[in-house]
């Protein structure tokens, strides 16, 4: 049969990252993805793009022969083998080095779910080209034709430290640590993509200093929604005196305090709801979150290590029924998964907040036609059919040679931070 | 654009139904149901089959003009039409006449997801013609080829007591009363469709002689799973007094008493898993159950009241994540509906329990082929696009002809009932 997947390449590629501040440390002068190739007996290819940490090339290459004779419609057998393929979760101490608490997607806890929804994506691509339809066609239709992304800012240095190569030339967007420059790059950010909400990554700085910037922000851009997200980085204490300092500012507050208890313990003295991408990242810790009366009010989907974009439909449905909210997180990424993220959320009516996108800090693309176009904040969902985004094979090419030539393997803010201050320990909570 | 829908049908029918035994009474000699039509502008048209009842067919002719002109991709968009059309929930008095407790279809509270439901099936048979894959594909593919159905005894009369017409001649499976005559109805059920599960639908006989039957069904069937379904018509202390004499004969225990407190009295002295198709029929409903610390451990879930395959769907990631099991519930119906179920069972790996059908207990069909084959207790899921059945025009004709003649608008097992006995009150719990 024509239709059967006959091969699956998987591409490790890298491009710059500016070196924006978090709880964990600093931004590495590359980021890593992969991009996911499944071709048809008839040569038709689905695409997609995901981590491209080593663990998580490793479990793709593990789970690739899952797709071995599979139609693109067999999603649940897909879902089984891959299941059956990947080491099911490693906890011991020897993995943690790989691990970043505030990326969820980095936890090999993850991998199977991670790799399902690595496949499951390009699958749909394959099912909307095979019924000429959008992806956002095979999960329900749009629910809205636009998806509205937030601003997100970070605190940054102006160039990274490492200066001996010429690819880690100063970024456009200068450094970013004073109310005055935060005000700045969401001015700039938001002339150039038009975003309406506004989200702060905090726990970089002392926490006065990032109220400070909170409050300049808010005074320059009256009206409009903002969050803030210290990964888990403030004690209960701190996270109860910021919520305080902001009262009147917060749309929502997002991972203040470490662990479904730290959590809980600031929802009771506060009425901000609080948001998470840390403490319900998979369907057991939604149910703990339940058990304890809904402490965390918006969970902040990813459909990249939730298992997929049906999984996050799914999730939008749990939420629902839990009076809860749903958001969007990002982690670096293209296009790909920008298109990706855009057709979920257009088919997901419960879904009402602005997205997270890490994407204005990327310059590179791996799409035909470059860049994705924001208009008015939002990207327009693709009505061509499949995901409707095409790899450029030479941008594929090149962006794969960074690769090669990065030496990066794996994720390390707290490494690279220490080579700014050799005294850094990423001990969590900082502050 | 031609893909658009222009028209749609509905048609009531009515089939022969046997005098079957429930705790609200007894089924009247015509079961009604409604087939649905969606034609595209190309002439393509998708099909389905619900309730026939007058409110059901009401709901439906205000909410057809919400399918005009609309993409049969377009779920999310139909939903949100629908629920603008369908009045909401009427709860004043003068429409509980037209409902009956055991059956949530018959709810007026549900005519907002029943019409979606309705609507979403046919709606997916056309996806499924375009794409050129079943609806089981479009569902995520089969978890399993075939989808297992349980025997479904009723305690029955060997006639209807309306015998003025030809059409109500006695049945062929005659009087079911005692347990060698429940055992006779299983042995003939097994003999013609190979079902492994046996369920027994109680509520209808002093709770005695119905634990008799059980028994008897026992050790006729050693090893078959078996289930009892009183539709909630004992008290809490029957309840316990049932299945501390059905000690190691139960699979699971579906509604023995009234409400999610009733059946929360019940689980907390027993550990026979409750299961329900009267106290979590909506995710309102599903939350409270969590909120209790799931005393109904098993879902009965039935699309056409859950807001169709997609919803049910939905339901299963909700029963995973709290540990619930999910079965299916039936009513009256025939081959579409049927059909319908196949699909989504085979689509949800969940599914761990045979589903619930009427289907052996009528004679009729409105589709292609005639009557659906069970294979070994399973019915295979069809590999055609679409549903994979269509309907037969002379059929249909002849069943909307038994409806117009039959006098039946609205279900009434109570007033069929009281031609029996005058004196039936209907009042729940009656034991
Ligand atoms: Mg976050
Ligand atoms: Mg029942």
């Amino acid at each position: 049969m024509t239709l059967a997947i006959r091969h699956v390449r998987v591409t490790p590629i890298a491009f710059r990252d500016p070196p924006l501040l978090n709880a964990a440390g600093i931004h590495e002068p590359w980021a890593l993805r992969s991009i996911i190739e499944i071709e048809t007996a008839c040569g038709r290819v689905g695409i997609n793009e995901t981590y491209g940490d080593l663990p998580m090339l490793d479990a793709l290459a593990k789970a690739a022969p899952a797709l071995q004779g599979l139609s693109p419609w067999d999603l649940n057998t897909m879902e089984d083998r891959v299941a059956a393929l990947v080491s099911p979760a490693k906890t011991g101490s020897e993995f943690l080095g790989e691990q970043i608490s505030l990326a969820p997607g980095t936890h090999v806890s993850k991998n199977v779910a991670k790799v399902i929804s690595a496949f499951e994506v390009a699958m749909l691509d394959l099912q909307g080209q095979l019924a000429g339809a959008p992806i956002v066609d095979l999960l329900g239709g749009a629910a809205r034709d636009a998806v509205p992304f937030s601003a997100y800012l970070f605190f940054k240095h102006a160039e990274h430290i490492d200066k001996t190569r010429t690819e880690y030339l100063p970024d456009p967007w200068g450094e970013g640590i004073t109310p005055e420059q935060m005000v700045a790059q969401a001015r700039r950010m938001i002339d150039q993509y038009g975003f309406k909400s506004i989200k702060l990554k905090a726990g970089a700085l002392p926490p006065e200093q990032e109220v400070a910037a909170m409050l300049a922000l808010a005074q320059a851009f009256p009206g409009a929604p903002l969050r803030i997200d210290p990964n888990a980085n403030w004690t209960v204490a701190t996270s109860l005196k910021v919520v305080e300092q902001l009262r009147g500012v917060l749309e929502y507050y997002e991972d203040p305090a470490p662990g479904l208890d730290g959590m809980a313990a600031v929802a009771r003295e506060s009425d901000v709801p609080l948001a998470t991408n840390m403490v319900v990242t998979d369907y057991k810790e939604f149910a703990d979150n339940v058990r304890l009366g809904c402490p965390v009010r918006i969970v902040l989907s990813d459909h990249h290590y939730w298992g997929g974009l049906r999984t996050t439909q799914q999730l939008a449905c749990l939420c629902q029924t839990f009076d809860m909210g749903l958001s969007m997180h990002s982690n670096s990424h293209l296009g790909i998964s920008l298109t990706a993220m855009t057709h979920l959320a257009a088919s997901v009516p419960h879904l009402a907040y602005a997205c997270d996108t890490h994407y204005p800090w990327q310059d590179d693309e791996v799409v035909q036609g470059g860049r994705l176009k924001f208009e008015d904040g939002s990207l327009r969902v693709p009505r061509t059919p499949g995901l409707g985004v095409q790899i450029d094979p030479e941008a594929l090419a090149r962006l794969h040679d960074n690769y090669q030539h990065c030496g990066i393997r794996n994720r390390d803010d707290l490494g690279q931070m220490r080579k700014y201050d050799p005294t850094f320990t990423g001990k969590q909570p900082r502050y």
